[in-house]
Protein backbone atom coordinates (compact mmCIF):
# COMPACT_ATOMS: atom_id res chain seq x y z
CA UNK A 1 0.00 0.00 0.00
CA UNK A 2 1.99 3.42 -1.42
CA UNK A 3 -0.94 5.57 -1.33
CA UNK A 4 -4.98 5.92 0.01
CA UNK A 5 -7.06 4.64 -1.70
CA UNK A 6 -9.79 6.85 -0.72
CA UNK A 7 -8.24 10.42 -1.58
CA UNK A 8 -5.05 9.39 -3.49
CA UNK A 9 -2.43 10.48 -1.10
CA UNK A 10 0.76 9.27 -0.24
CA UNK A 11 0.81 9.97 2.91
CA UNK A 12 0.06 7.08 4.46
CA UNK A 13 1.61 6.37 7.79
CA UNK A 14 1.44 2.87 9.73
CA UNK A 15 0.44 3.97 13.27
CA UNK A 16 -1.84 2.54 16.15
CA UNK A 17 -4.83 4.41 15.61
CA UNK A 18 -6.32 6.55 18.92
CA UNK A 19 -8.85 4.18 20.52
CA UNK A 20 -7.10 0.88 18.78
CA UNK A 21 -4.15 -1.52 19.65
CA UNK A 22 -2.85 -2.70 15.95
CA UNK A 23 -0.73 -0.34 14.29
CA UNK A 24 -2.77 0.43 10.70
CA UNK A 25 -2.20 2.11 7.27
CA UNK A 26 -3.59 6.01 7.92
CA UNK A 27 -3.74 8.40 5.71
CA UNK A 28 -2.32 11.59 6.83
CA UNK A 29 -4.17 13.74 4.18
CA UNK A 30 -7.96 12.46 4.52
CA UNK A 31 -7.36 10.45 7.98
CA UNK A 32 -8.80 7.24 6.43
CA UNK A 33 -7.76 3.65 8.47
CA UNK A 34 -6.71 1.19 5.98
CA UNK A 35 -7.71 -1.87 7.81
CA UNK A 36 -6.23 -5.59 6.43
CA UNK A 37 -7.52 -8.79 7.97
CA UNK A 38 -7.27 -12.53 7.23
CA UNK A 39 -9.26 -14.35 4.30
CA UNK A 40 -11.16 -17.09 4.44
CA UNK A 41 -10.84 -19.86 1.74
CA UNK A 42 -14.02 -22.03 1.54
CA UNK A 43 -14.27 -25.65 -0.10
CA UNK A 44 -15.56 -29.12 -0.01
CA UNK A 45 -14.41 -32.47 0.15
CA UNK A 46 -17.01 -34.18 -2.63
CA UNK A 47 -17.60 -37.89 -1.53
CA UNK A 48 -18.71 -40.80 -3.01
CA UNK A 49 -19.49 -44.27 -1.56
CA UNK A 50 -16.12 -45.01 -0.21
CA UNK A 51 -14.00 -42.74 -2.26
CA UNK A 52 -13.53 -38.87 -2.50
CA UNK A 53 -13.20 -36.51 -5.33
CA UNK A 54 -10.01 -34.80 -5.51
CA UNK A 55 -8.88 -31.78 -8.56
CA UNK A 56 -5.29 -31.91 -10.02
CA UNK A 57 -4.52 -27.86 -10.44
CA UNK A 58 -4.61 -26.25 -13.73
CA UNK A 59 -3.16 -22.74 -12.35
CA UNK A 60 -0.76 -21.93 -9.76
CA UNK A 61 0.39 -22.08 -7.37
CA UNK A 62 1.14 -26.10 -7.15
CA UNK A 63 0.05 -26.62 -10.60
CA UNK A 64 -0.15 -30.59 -11.67
CA UNK A 65 -0.41 -31.21 -7.82
CA UNK A 66 -4.07 -32.56 -5.99
CA UNK A 67 -6.64 -30.67 -4.26
CA UNK A 68 -9.79 -30.34 -2.25
CA UNK A 69 -12.09 -27.91 -4.35
CA UNK A 70 -11.02 -24.72 -2.33
CA UNK A 71 -11.01 -21.03 -2.96
CA UNK A 72 -11.59 -17.66 -1.23
CA UNK A 73 -14.74 -16.72 -0.29
CA UNK A 74 -15.99 -13.82 -2.41
CA UNK A 75 -18.48 -11.18 -1.37
CA UNK A 76 -22.27 -11.56 -0.87
CA UNK A 77 -21.63 -15.38 -0.43
CA UNK A 78 -22.12 -17.60 2.56
CA UNK A 79 -19.08 -19.80 3.42
CA UNK A 80 -21.57 -22.69 1.97
CA UNK A 81 -22.16 -21.13 -1.21
CA UNK A 82 -18.44 -20.44 -1.94
CA UNK A 83 -17.75 -24.07 -1.08
CA UNK A 84 -20.63 -25.34 -3.22
CA UNK A 85 -19.04 -22.97 -6.33
CA UNK A 86 -15.42 -24.30 -5.87
CA UNK A 87 -17.15 -27.25 -6.28
CA UNK A 88 -18.76 -26.70 -9.84
CA UNK A 89 -14.90 -24.59 -10.69
CA UNK A 90 -12.87 -27.24 -10.11
CA UNK A 91 -14.90 -30.32 -10.37
CA UNK A 92 -18.16 -29.13 -12.76
CA UNK A 93 -20.09 -31.15 -9.56
CA UNK A 94 -22.86 -30.61 -7.30
CA UNK A 95 -22.60 -31.58 -3.74
CA UNK A 96 -24.77 -32.06 -0.88
CA UNK A 97 -22.96 -30.34 1.96
CA UNK A 98 -22.61 -32.86 5.05
CA UNK A 99 -20.61 -31.14 7.68
CA UNK A 100 -17.95 -28.61 8.81
CA UNK A 101 -14.75 -30.82 9.10
CA UNK A 102 -12.36 -28.54 9.33
CA UNK A 103 -10.80 -25.10 10.66
CA UNK A 104 -7.05 -24.52 9.89
CA UNK A 105 -5.00 -21.49 9.83
CA UNK A 106 -2.46 -20.39 8.01
CA UNK A 107 -1.62 -16.87 10.22
CA UNK A 108 1.54 -16.24 8.71
CA UNK A 109 0.08 -15.47 5.32
CA UNK A 110 -3.49 -14.69 7.25
CA UNK A 111 -5.67 -17.34 5.20
CA UNK A 112 -8.95 -19.37 7.42
CA UNK A 113 -9.61 -22.32 5.49
CA UNK A 114 -13.01 -23.64 6.41
CA UNK A 115 -13.38 -27.03 4.64
CA UNK A 116 -16.82 -29.10 4.37
CA UNK A 117 -17.56 -33.08 3.35
CA UNK A 118 -20.40 -33.08 0.68
CA UNK A 119 -22.04 -35.91 -0.76
CA UNK A 120 -21.92 -35.98 -4.77
CA UNK A 121 -25.45 -35.91 -6.43
CA UNK A 122 -25.42 -39.08 -8.43
CA UNK A 123 -21.65 -39.88 -8.44
CA UNK A 124 -21.25 -37.82 -11.42
CA UNK A 125 -18.52 -35.00 -11.73
CA UNK A 126 -16.68 -33.47 -14.78
CA UNK A 127 -13.42 -31.29 -14.84
CA UNK A 128 -13.59 -27.86 -14.40
CA UNK A 129 -12.02 -24.64 -15.78
CA UNK A 130 -9.07 -24.79 -13.11
CA UNK A 131 -8.55 -28.69 -13.42
CA UNK A 132 -6.23 -30.58 -15.41
CA UNK A 133 -8.12 -33.64 -14.62
CA UNK A 134 -10.35 -34.97 -11.69
CA UNK A 135 -10.46 -38.58 -10.07
CA UNK A 136 -12.25 -40.35 -6.86
CA UNK A 137 -9.74 -42.36 -4.61
CA UNK A 138 -9.97 -44.48 -2.08
CA UNK A 139 -8.26 -43.98 1.05
CA UNK A 140 -5.69 -46.31 -0.10
CA UNK A 141 -5.09 -44.86 -3.88
CA UNK A 142 -4.74 -41.21 -2.41
CA UNK A 143 -1.51 -39.43 -3.92
CA UNK A 144 -0.59 -38.33 -0.35
CA UNK A 145 2.67 -36.98 -2.13
CA UNK A 146 1.06 -34.86 -4.17
CA UNK A 147 -1.22 -33.28 -2.41
CA UNK A 148 -1.44 -29.56 -3.42
CA UNK A 149 -1.47 -28.08 0.48
CA UNK A 150 -1.27 -28.65 4.21
CA UNK A 151 -5.01 -27.31 4.92
CA UNK A 152 -6.01 -30.70 2.24
CA UNK A 153 -3.85 -33.10 3.47
CA UNK A 154 -4.89 -31.94 6.93
CA UNK A 155 -8.30 -32.26 5.64
CA UNK A 156 -8.08 -35.91 3.82
CA UNK A 157 -7.01 -36.93 6.92
CA UNK A 158 -9.30 -36.05 9.56
CA UNK A 159 -12.02 -37.43 7.04
CA UNK A 160 -10.44 -40.85 7.06
CA UNK A 161 -9.97 -40.36 10.66
CA UNK A 162 -14.11 -39.48 10.88
CA UNK A 163 -15.33 -42.48 8.54
CA UNK A 164 -13.44 -44.88 10.92
CA UNK A 165 -14.60 -43.84 13.69
CA UNK A 166 -18.15 -43.23 12.54
CA UNK A 167 -18.64 -39.56 13.77
CA UNK A 168 -18.75 -36.14 11.88
CA UNK A 169 -16.30 -34.40 14.19
CA UNK A 170 -14.69 -30.98 13.24
CA UNK A 171 -11.21 -30.90 13.08
CA UNK A 172 -8.98 -27.49 14.58
CA UNK A 173 -5.41 -27.13 13.48
CA UNK A 174 -2.63 -24.61 12.17
CA UNK A 175 0.22 -24.75 9.70
CA UNK A 176 2.24 -27.07 9.85
CA UNK A 177 0.28 -29.79 11.12
CA UNK A 178 -0.71 -32.14 8.51
CA UNK A 179 -2.74 -34.50 11.24
CA UNK A 180 0.12 -37.05 11.39
CA UNK A 181 -1.19 -37.96 14.37
CA UNK A 182 -4.17 -38.79 12.71
CA UNK A 183 -2.90 -41.62 11.10
CA UNK B 1 -12.32 2.64 -3.90
CA UNK B 2 -11.62 5.82 -5.65
CA UNK B 3 -7.21 5.33 -6.42
CA UNK B 4 -4.93 3.04 -6.82
CA UNK B 5 -3.43 2.09 -3.95
CA UNK B 6 -0.35 0.88 -5.41
CA UNK B 7 0.34 3.48 -7.67
CA UNK B 8 -2.08 6.34 -7.06
CA UNK B 9 -4.00 5.95 -10.09
CA UNK B 10 -7.97 7.30 -10.43
CA UNK B 11 -7.99 5.05 -13.57
CA UNK B 12 -9.68 2.31 -11.87
CA UNK B 13 -12.27 0.30 -13.83
CA UNK B 14 -14.92 -2.01 -12.21
CA UNK B 15 -14.79 -5.31 -14.51
CA UNK B 16 -14.03 -8.76 -14.85
CA UNK B 17 -10.56 -9.35 -15.64
CA UNK B 18 -9.34 -12.00 -18.00
CA UNK B 19 -9.57 -16.09 -16.60
CA UNK B 20 -11.98 -14.11 -13.36
CA UNK B 21 -15.56 -14.94 -12.86
CA UNK B 22 -16.77 -12.19 -10.76
CA UNK B 23 -15.59 -7.73 -11.29
CA UNK B 24 -13.15 -6.40 -9.06
CA UNK B 25 -11.37 -3.05 -9.33
CA UNK B 26 -8.80 -3.25 -11.57
CA UNK B 27 -5.87 -0.16 -11.73
CA UNK B 28 -6.04 1.07 -15.72
CA UNK B 29 -2.51 2.36 -14.86
CA UNK B 30 -0.87 -0.42 -13.35
CA UNK B 31 -2.61 -2.89 -14.00
CA UNK B 32 -3.21 -4.11 -10.18
CA UNK B 33 -6.33 -5.66 -9.22
CA UNK B 34 -7.77 -5.23 -6.00
CA UNK B 35 -9.57 -8.10 -4.23
CA UNK B 36 -12.25 -7.67 -1.85
CA UNK B 37 -13.14 -10.56 0.89
CA UNK B 38 -15.32 -11.11 3.48
CA UNK B 39 -13.65 -10.52 7.00
CA UNK B 40 -14.18 -12.82 10.02
CA UNK B 41 -15.68 -12.12 13.16
CA UNK B 42 -14.05 -14.47 15.99
CA UNK B 43 -15.58 -14.77 19.45
CA UNK B 44 -16.33 -16.80 22.42
CA UNK B 45 -18.98 -17.44 24.96
CA UNK B 46 -17.55 -17.78 28.53
CA UNK B 47 -19.06 -20.20 30.71
CA UNK B 48 -19.04 -20.65 34.15
CA UNK B 49 -21.09 -23.88 35.89
CA UNK B 50 -24.92 -23.10 34.68
CA UNK B 51 -24.16 -19.28 33.30
CA UNK B 52 -22.94 -17.70 30.64
CA UNK B 53 -20.95 -14.12 30.43
CA UNK B 54 -22.33 -11.46 28.44
CA UNK B 55 -20.48 -7.99 27.76
CA UNK B 56 -22.73 -4.85 27.72
CA UNK B 57 -20.73 -2.89 24.82
CA UNK B 58 -19.06 0.42 25.59
CA UNK B 59 -18.86 1.50 21.95
CA UNK B 60 -21.14 1.61 18.90
CA UNK B 61 -22.67 -0.13 17.00
CA UNK B 62 -25.02 -1.38 19.85
CA UNK B 63 -24.03 0.77 22.46
CA UNK B 64 -25.06 -0.44 26.17
CA UNK B 65 -26.47 -3.69 24.03
CA UNK B 66 -25.23 -6.84 25.16
CA UNK B 67 -22.67 -9.18 23.40
CA UNK B 68 -20.67 -12.12 23.45
CA UNK B 69 -16.89 -11.18 23.21
CA UNK B 70 -16.13 -10.87 19.14
CA UNK B 71 -14.69 -9.09 17.30
CA UNK B 72 -12.57 -8.93 13.64
CA UNK B 73 -9.75 -11.32 13.04
CA UNK B 74 -6.38 -9.77 12.54
CA UNK B 75 -3.55 -10.54 10.72
CA UNK B 76 -1.16 -12.92 12.24
CA UNK B 77 -3.91 -14.56 14.50
CA UNK B 78 -5.47 -17.66 14.36
CA UNK B 79 -9.14 -17.69 14.89
CA UNK B 80 -9.00 -19.09 18.25
CA UNK B 81 -6.49 -16.26 19.47
CA UNK B 82 -8.23 -13.66 18.39
CA UNK B 83 -11.13 -15.54 19.94
CA UNK B 84 -8.98 -15.31 23.36
CA UNK B 85 -7.78 -11.97 22.65
CA UNK B 86 -11.50 -10.96 22.59
CA UNK B 87 -12.45 -12.39 26.02
CA UNK B 88 -9.35 -10.45 27.38
CA UNK B 89 -10.76 -7.09 25.65
CA UNK B 90 -14.14 -7.25 26.74
CA UNK B 91 -13.98 -9.02 29.60
CA UNK B 92 -10.86 -8.90 31.18
CA UNK B 93 -10.81 -13.03 31.50
CA UNK B 94 -9.24 -16.05 30.30
CA UNK B 95 -10.96 -19.01 28.62
CA UNK B 96 -10.06 -22.71 28.26
CA UNK B 97 -11.75 -23.08 24.69
CA UNK B 98 -14.31 -25.78 24.42
CA UNK B 99 -15.55 -26.12 20.86
CA UNK B 100 -16.73 -24.14 17.93
CA UNK B 101 -20.51 -23.53 18.43
CA UNK B 102 -21.14 -21.67 15.52
CA UNK B 103 -20.60 -20.18 11.45
CA UNK B 104 -22.81 -17.36 10.84
CA UNK B 105 -23.04 -15.40 7.85
CA UNK B 106 -24.00 -12.24 7.10
CA UNK B 107 -23.21 -12.43 3.50
CA UNK B 108 -24.69 -8.75 2.88
CA UNK B 109 -22.82 -6.95 4.83
CA UNK B 110 -19.41 -9.17 3.97
CA UNK B 111 -18.95 -11.15 7.40
CA UNK B 112 -18.10 -14.44 8.71
CA UNK B 113 -19.22 -15.08 12.72
CA UNK B 114 -17.00 -18.07 13.86
CA UNK B 115 -17.92 -18.29 17.80
CA UNK B 116 -16.17 -21.11 20.55
CA UNK B 117 -17.36 -22.13 23.79
CA UNK B 118 -15.10 -21.75 26.25
CA UNK B 119 -15.03 -22.25 30.16
CA UNK B 120 -13.61 -19.22 32.60
CA UNK B 121 -10.22 -19.95 34.45
CA UNK B 122 -11.32 -20.34 37.75
CA UNK B 123 -14.52 -18.30 37.33
CA UNK B 124 -13.25 -15.18 37.13
CA UNK B 125 -13.60 -11.97 34.71
CA UNK B 126 -13.47 -8.27 34.63
CA UNK B 127 -14.48 -5.10 32.92
CA UNK B 128 -12.60 -4.68 29.53
CA UNK B 129 -12.23 -1.23 28.00
CA UNK B 130 -14.62 -1.96 24.99
CA UNK B 131 -17.36 -3.06 27.88
CA UNK B 132 -19.51 -0.92 30.67
CA UNK B 133 -20.51 -3.89 32.53
CA UNK B 134 -19.99 -7.29 32.02
CA UNK B 135 -22.31 -10.41 33.81
CA UNK B 136 -22.86 -13.80 33.91
CA UNK B 137 -26.59 -15.15 33.23
CA UNK B 138 -28.31 -17.89 34.11
CA UNK B 139 -30.60 -18.77 30.82
CA UNK B 140 -33.64 -17.70 32.69
CA UNK B 141 -31.81 -14.34 32.84
CA UNK B 142 -30.18 -13.74 29.42
CA UNK B 143 -31.79 -10.72 28.19
CA UNK B 144 -33.27 -11.69 25.10
CA UNK B 145 -34.44 -8.57 23.80
CA UNK B 146 -31.27 -6.51 24.41
CA UNK B 147 -28.54 -9.00 23.07
CA UNK B 148 -26.18 -6.64 20.15
CA UNK B 149 -26.35 -8.47 17.29
CA UNK B 150 -27.99 -11.72 15.56
CA UNK B 151 -25.18 -13.58 15.79
CA UNK B 152 -24.99 -13.75 19.37
CA UNK B 153 -28.88 -14.33 19.11
CA UNK B 154 -27.85 -17.42 17.11
CA UNK B 155 -24.85 -18.79 19.40
CA UNK B 156 -26.36 -18.05 22.49
CA UNK B 157 -29.79 -20.33 21.41
CA UNK B 158 -27.32 -23.03 20.28
CA UNK B 159 -25.44 -22.99 23.02
CA UNK B 160 -28.44 -24.12 25.58
CA UNK B 161 -29.51 -26.30 22.81
CA UNK B 162 -26.15 -27.99 22.73
CA UNK B 163 -26.87 -28.16 26.65
CA UNK B 164 -29.92 -29.37 27.00
CA UNK B 165 -28.98 -32.21 24.43
CA UNK B 166 -25.74 -32.55 26.38
CA UNK B 167 -23.69 -32.54 22.70
CA UNK B 168 -21.02 -30.40 21.57
CA UNK B 169 -23.03 -29.45 18.19
CA UNK B 170 -21.57 -27.03 15.44
CA UNK B 171 -24.90 -24.98 14.42
CA UNK B 172 -25.01 -23.03 10.64
CA UNK B 173 -26.93 -20.44 9.34
CA UNK B 174 -27.59 -17.28 7.94
CA UNK B 175 -28.62 -13.68 8.59
CA UNK B 176 -31.78 -13.25 9.16
CA UNK B 177 -32.18 -16.43 11.38
CA UNK B 178 -31.55 -15.94 15.02
CA UNK B 179 -32.21 -19.62 15.77
CA UNK B 180 -36.07 -19.40 17.25
CA UNK B 181 -36.83 -22.66 16.07
CA UNK B 182 -33.88 -24.22 18.40
CA UNK B 183 -35.93 -22.69 21.51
Amino acid sequence: MNFCSHCGSADLRHEVPPGDTYPRYVCGGCGTIHYENPKVVTGCLPVWEDRVLLCRRAIEPAYGRWNIPSGYLENGETVVDGALREVREEAAAEVKVSYLISLYNIERINQVYLQFVGELIDGSYGVGPESLETRLFTEAQIPWEEIAFTSSLFTLRAYFRNRRTNDHRLHRSSYPDVGEGLR
